[in-house]
């Protein structure tokens, strides 16, 4: 049975993980008779938005907390989390990916990536492990391994990200709603989901090739 | 083009809705070309459950505000929900149902369950429109219809929310995981979904012939 880390950024697509996304990989990921390790690191949100109003509010939550909310409880710290241990790994989409998990909401081409996304990422990559990038999180890949290895990426048409990604060392691909970006030589697939998808069933045609495509390659 | 309302109870299996069963009721719905519907009461929740430690914590979140994180913003107060503009309603499950869409976590067979839920599953049975309960939520078609209508539900097996079922005026139909019960002259249909199932595909399962249903009965 394989082993799929599934990295969460919190609990929703303005502050965290994107729900519909993180969901569909599960199920996508379960009904291919994969298991799935939700992972998520323990540090405060950069904010919370109210989503109804779309305003920031005065609370402060945890990543690895909100996370849990997705994983039904059981979501690991991301830093006990060790390629050894998987065989490939998935990150859904949403903000939070921009904001938690990187700074690239905040500071675009200058962002940093979280040290443990960082080192598991890498970690996966030298033993020659998939890794699967939903939506925004394409940034993490260009940020991570651009100036390395030039990847080819995608988070569907949007020209700003797409620019974004090229300048930190990645090479972008437009790709259509539902549809997945595979770079067969590193083992990385990409999929736009939220960036372009309308709707909720647009974006799990992309997540579902994206997780069979992950599964196939590891 | 269908339009269900999906009454959703917070954002998270213990202290709202259960965001797995939440998803692919929305996935399931916009697969089949209907329009989903998200409505939520704009009251307090209960109570915050941290999903990491299973402990209640010291805040304080509003239904409405945290169903919108599941429904991407686009989430409309149920008192401004009519039976006339919808064509079925489906409930998710979770914890939320019990404790912030009706009393029956802390009450039981005496539970109440909010005025306008209430109001709008009336609506609907009066108008001879379809309504899907998931997991716990046939608990509240049991308070709200016992005594009047003996309705077919079921929670699976668990004897004892089955027995309270019982005790409120429904009348408790075992169902296998991933399968349906259905109330044809009624048109009510449940399914157990994460009162049974052991992963997200055995509750997909349930809730996929459940929207399908439901949908072929609107």
């Amino acid at each position: 049975m394989k082993k799929v880390g599934v990295v969460l950024s919190g609990c929703g697509v303005q502050d965290g993980s994107e729900i519909h996304e993180a969901v569909i990989t599960l199920l996508a990921l379960d009904r291919a008779g994969a298991t799935a390790v939700c992972l998520a690191p323990n540090v405060d949100q950069a904010h919370v938005i109210n989503h109804l109003t779309g305003q920031q509010t005065r609370e402060t939550r945890n990543v690895l907390v909100e996370a849990a909310r997705i994983a039904r409880g059981h979501v690991t710290d991301i830093q006990r989390a060790h390629a050894a241990d998987l065989d490939a790994l998935i990150f859904p989409g949403g903000f939070g990916v921009a904001k938690n998990l990187s700074t690239f909401a905040f500071k675009g081409v200058d962002c940093t990536v979280h040290g443990d996304v960082t080192r598991l990422c890498k970690e996966m990559h030298q033993d020659g492990k998939p890794i699967g990038f939903l939506c925004i999180a394409p940034t993490l890949a260009a940020r991570i391994f651009g100036g390395e290895v030039q990847l080819d990426l995608t988070v569907g048409s949007d020209p700003e990200v797409a620019a974004a990604i090229n300048k930190m060392g990645g090479r972008h691909v437009t790709c259509a709603t539902g549809d997945i970006v595979v770079d067969a030589a590193n083992k990385v697939v990409s999929s736009p989901a939220y960036m372009c998808a309308k709707s909720v069933s647009e974006a799990a045609t992309g997540i579902e090739k994206l997780v069979a495509k992950v599964l196939e390659m590891a």
